[in-house]
């Protein structure tokens, strides 16, 4: 039944990790400098393996746990398809897979991309962007080597059925795909999160408020820790998440596809390869974009960030074009309709990351404000970034809302009976699917930050020249302003990612219910006619607003929420006060350190970090995964669709207000450092610290857990959806 | 058709006004004591009176407005009742009334408990807490009068119907009253709440931390604005704030019961009256409770808080067996189980009142550990008061999850079938009802609150003896306790009273749904029988969770929700930043103020405030009011029922971690004050204070205000809801 067009999501998968693994040779072959540098870089890779090498032993015992839980599901109660265990383990896999590849790399760098700024600004760049782009390869080479394999080999497996319902049972099947990368996203994300604030505060709080040396001192026990934590938080993290969001993303709109298109089966493949084929041929071209990414010996700021949007935008203009032909090739009916939903999805991306510029770069007024407001000390400092923070959210749930509307409208075209109601979904799935498109491209600007960073920490550390200096400055300010759109863009494809995953919930859930009435027997083997029976399906269910348990089920998904950021930020206020008892301890215990005679003892402060970013993730972590299967014994199938909502839309909103809040407090602090306010050592610079040290777990810890948290919740519901159908407690039907 | 017992309704009432009258009569025999304490006292009388008249200059202009507007609704377009209008009116100014008369109350009080207390702490505390039980009495009497006022003049005007259709008429036209409270609230609290902390947060600044100068000290120019913020932001603001959450829920009630026993008349009678006469009984047994308050000498901080605990139990133990006869005697089906309802909304709101306490006084954990955060300065203060904040928001949620569950089944006899599903409902709101019943003493309770912190500072002020301000001090110190539960049970009542309100407006919707459909002519003329009609309705207006309007309304929600919060805040740093260069001024300008010999501007201090807070509740007021308008014309009734789903679950959740985290910090201040940590004068004192200042607007502005905001989006959705009915832009049946 397969197209022989479908040969490119391998091919583009193949290619991706050729010119991953090229990148990185390429990188290895540069010299990583002077003796001083390659023991830096050898500490902070080490500290990095070690965390890694920890945080790999307890998510495989997770791993293992949640398999015997889906086999018991799976083999002893039969409400869940037998495959899910093996997607679920690959789908874990592969995201460690990448995680591990993208860090290396990143640590490989650092020290290399030093060392090529001290010839050239241009050598600096190239060099660290394409090892970024390690990352975001491998990233989406593993994905569409998942969704290839898994594709051929179930089409393979699952035997022929009338009516369309072999495509509906793959890609729910390969939907559970998502769940493995989920899980490994949330422990990357929220230890990785952990991790690295509970350095930074902790290296911060002493290094800099007590001590009084500056950043990235070599006498300040908790640096390295502090770079580690750059590559843990910022690389490996950033490319878990996203690499949940590209899977899942691809996955819930092949599903919506073949439930949009059942009744017509050839439609019915092409809308289920439209978003596998996008997806390919964006990869494709985030490859040629990466090798347009150059610049020149001194370059402005401004230079190099057209350098970097060159890059991206050439990649993101050509998925444009291309996805209208390939839409046209595949003959999708109404596929100029379609292609406006892809369309609607990258600005929507683009839009986020424009507004998220806007409320924290130092260059606009609501950052300016921030530190304006330094002038009658710290309170309103925070208070104005709160204030700022609030109202900035407020723009990318417009963008959202305008966005899904959109999606929806012209994937049905504009045709709003309820028979369309399943093709507008699909559109809500392609606008993710194009959002993310590029990503091989636009994380690879992301992971570009932290290799700039530690580039930028490596020099100071081993005292290279002051040009050098200013060369991996130049390269690391350019990497907060990529970090800062890149999270406005993670959380954005993050929420569009999860209301495709909800849409495909209640598409699981009604394959459950034809099962649930004893129509055929089997799970897998029996789906409705769609259109037919939605009205019976809405009124089953009652996943309506009138019904109590929706409504309780919302509140649940709020509180989720709230106890989830509070635990991720607590998490870091006590892993960050063990840091700085360690590093009062080591200066008091050895005063050789601040005169720079003895080397401090770094690798106990790398271990501190792991082992307290380890310990604080287990609980919250445990939290998310087990409120969906709660709500859904107690709740049922209302419940659950509350739950979910309430998660996704409060959970973007807080994740965007702590981004941003804290992305704007950085830059404040950044913009008083520039001489602004009485400059560096001012009281005004004080209280702009102040705010920054707060911002740090806002914008990198609990943030960023928000967008695995409204993912994993939505997985989670996907996966346990046979719980929530068959054992209610409060039985969801009225009536 | 009226039984003989409504007649308790406006019994009660006169009884609550009486005894409203009476103990301000009482109070004002009592002595004013010296001359310094009046000028003292005249100063922030005439700054209180200043305010609120400028405040009800723009209330009446808002109010004329709205009035034209609906008066084109429903004599123009014919999508409104034409009674709605005038309800509206009275409702506005029936509680501005209320605020006008508490006030008035509190700020005569502040010097006479100050005298009083010269003599005995009984003496104190009894003038006090009863010169808070006039505001407690004058809100519950008047929402009864106007109550009992509209139930007769409509009983009397609207024609006979068959089928039940009158009583659901009336009552739909009563709950219009809740708008104009609703409307009067919002200028309240937001205007109070803002005026309160401008002055607050901006006598702290620069009085305490610049000149160092102690609290209330007379040569700050901002002490008397301070002061008279306490009076208009948690006398006037919170009692506006209360009269709307008792009219509303029993409004609200009253309709569901028309709707859920529509089928027989005299049950439905029943039904409409047991939420006014609980609300009744409950406001005699207030009074009552109200003597029962009284202390001796020398009492402890824990004796004080048993004494008004005593008060406000007694009642509530009361308004639990009173209720059952009341429903036993209106022959209520199920009797028992809707009797179960309201203790169900009685014990979350206790409750919530205990998890408040819990999470923010200094005996216990929460609070304790943010002090100690203060060991690595004022960044950690923040981030653990933000981490606890945000856990604690997770209780009251789950508390109002368990409530609303056990409530509805309750009412419903634990009979889930679809013709239960209204009676359901009923039971939310009649546990809202329970929560509100015994408000006039638990509104004295927070009344009390600010008369004693005023009495404190007119202590303080007029340097008053030792002894005096020990016992000033323990009234005071006993309000900050009250004022912590107060705010969770507000909070608390606002969201159950919310929730009944979104039931009531579906009802709304359903009786403009007939209109719609034109089947009997008339709107208020032809209800359909519930239960039949009921999946028309639903499939007809398709207000579940697979349609984008309803989702695109819970993002909006949760969007008006952030920007609301957020522009409050940002408006109490600007308007406080004012205020700092007003006393900055005055003390470079005049220097003898700090020497003793010269009386600050303390008028101009207040001029500020006022102003500042008039300008800055404007433009969040005016969001507040027309996105419920803008949604409904673009997304209709399921974009609407989505807006307040996400407006109530997140507004609730953002307002509990306000309030909590504010009260934390400002206890965990308190706490190292006491002695901990070091004590006053500390660096971790100052880290404290900083955590305290940003809580300011957390606890008594931005979180309060959003109390408004959730009860004001559904009445304003309720009142126009023939907008949304009759011309959306997106038709919201996909069918």
């Amino acid at each position: 039944m397969l197209t022989s067009v479908f040969v490119i999501v391998p091919i583009a998968s193949l290619f991706a990790l050729f010119f991953a693994w090229w990148f990185f040779r390429q990188m290895m072959k540069s010299s990583e400098g002077t003796d001083d540098m390659k023991r830096i870089a050898a500490h902070v890779r080490k500290g990095a393996s070690a965390y890694l090498k920890q945080q790999y032993k307890i998510v495989i015992i997770v791993f293992l746990v949640i398999t015997v839980i889906f086999s018991i599901l799976a083999y002893g109660l039969g409400v869940q398809n037998k495959w899910v265990p093996f997607a679920f383990i690959t789908g874990g896999a592969f995201s460690g897979l990448a995680g591990f590849f993208g860090m290396k790399a990143a640590t490989y760098a650092s020290a290399r991309v030093a060392n090529a700024c001290r010839t050239s600004l241009n050598g600096g760049l190239k060099l660290a962007f394409r090892s970024g782009a390690v990352m975001g390869l491998v990233v989406v080479g593993l994905v569409l080597l998942d969704i290839s394999a898994w594709f051929l080999v179930l089409n393979h497996f699952i035997p022929e059925m009338d009516g369309g319902y072999k495509l509906m049972t793959i890609t729910a099947i390969m939907l559970t795909f998502g769940m493995g990368a989920s899980t490994q996203a949330l422990f990357a994300r929220v230890g990785g999160g952990i991790y690295t604030k509970a350095a930074d505060v902790g290296a911060d709080l002493v290094g800099k408020v007590e001590a009084g040396i500056p950043e990235d001192d070599p006498r300040n026990p908790a640096t390295i820790a502090d770079n580690v934590g750059d590559n843990v938080g910022d690389v490996a993290g950033m490319g878990a998440d996203l690499f949940e969001s590209f899977a899942a993303s691809i996955l819930a709109t092949a599903l919506l596809g073949a439930a949009a298109y059942i009744d017509n089966e050839s439609v019915q493949l092409n809308a289920v390869l439209a978003p596998m084929l996008i997806a390919a041929v964006g990869t494709l071209l985030s490859i040629a974009g990466v090798f347009m990414v150059r610049t020149r010996e001194g370059a402005t700021q401004k230079d190099l960030l057209k350098s970097l949007g060159f890059g991206v935008n050439f990649s993101a203009f050509l998925i444009v074009i291309a996805s209208f032909f390939i839409l046209r090739f595949l003959n999708m009916p109404n596929y100029a309709g379609v292609w406006g939903s892809i369309v609607t999805g990258l600005l929507a991306g683009i839009a986020i990351g424009q507004s998220t510029e806007y409320f924290t770069a130092s260059a606009y007024k609501p950052t300016k404000k921030i530190a304006e407001s330094g002038e009658s000390g710290p309170a309103t400092v925070i208070i104005s970034g709160i204030g700022t923070g609030l109202i900035s959210a407020a723009v990318p749930l417009l963008i959202i809302v305008v966005g899904i509307t959109l999606a929806f409208s012209f994937a049905t075209g504009f045709d709003f009976t309820m028979s369309q109601l399943n093709k507008g979904l699909y559109g809500i799935g392609i606008a993710a699917v194009g959002m993310l498109s590029t990503l091989g491209i636009t994380l690879a600007t992301d992971a570009y930050g932290p290799i700039a960073d530690n580039a930028g920490g490596n020099a100071e550390m081993c005292h290279l020249g002051e040009e050098v200096r200013k060369r991996t400055d130049a390269l690391d300010s350019l990497g907060n302003t990529t970090a800062a759109t890149g999270k406005g863009f993670a959380i954005g494809s993050a929420a569009l990612t999860a209301l495709a995953l909800l849409a495909s919930y209640f598409e699981e859930v009604r394959m459950m219910f034809v099962k649930f009435l004893d129509m055929p027997n089997e799970l897998i083997n029996g789906v409705p006619a769609i259109d037919a029976e939605f009205l019976d399906f809405v009124q089953h269910y009652q996943i309506h607003l009138m019904n109590p348990t929706v409504i309780a089920g919302i509140f649940l998904g709020v509180m989720s929420v709230f106890i989830f950021s509070g635990m991720t930020m607590n998490a870091v206020g006590r892993a960050a006060q063990k840091m700085v008892d360690e590093v009062r301890r080591q200066f008091k215990a050895s005063p050789g350190i601040m005169e720079g005679t003895e080397e401090p003892d770094y690798a106990r402060c790398v271990e501190i970090s792991t082992r307290g970013a380890q310990k604080e993730m287990l609980l919250p972590s445990v939290i998310a995964l087990f409120i969906p299967v709660v709500v859904g014994i107690v709740f049922g199938v209302p419940g659950i669709a509350g739950l979910l909502m309430g998660t996704i839309s409060s959970g973007f909103a807080l994740a965007i207000f702590m981004a941003n809040a804290g992305g704007a407090w950085d830059n404040a602090k950044k913009y008083v450092e520039e001489g602004h306010h009485g400059g560096k050592g001012s009281d005004i610079h004080k209280a702009t610290v102040i705010g920054d040290t707060v911002g740090d777990p806002f914008k990198d810890t609990s943030g960023p857990s928000l967008n695995i948290l409204i993912k994993l919740m939505v997985m989670a519901s996907v996966v346990t959806v046979g719980i929530a159908v068959s054992y209610p407690l409060i039985k969801p039907w009225l009536g």
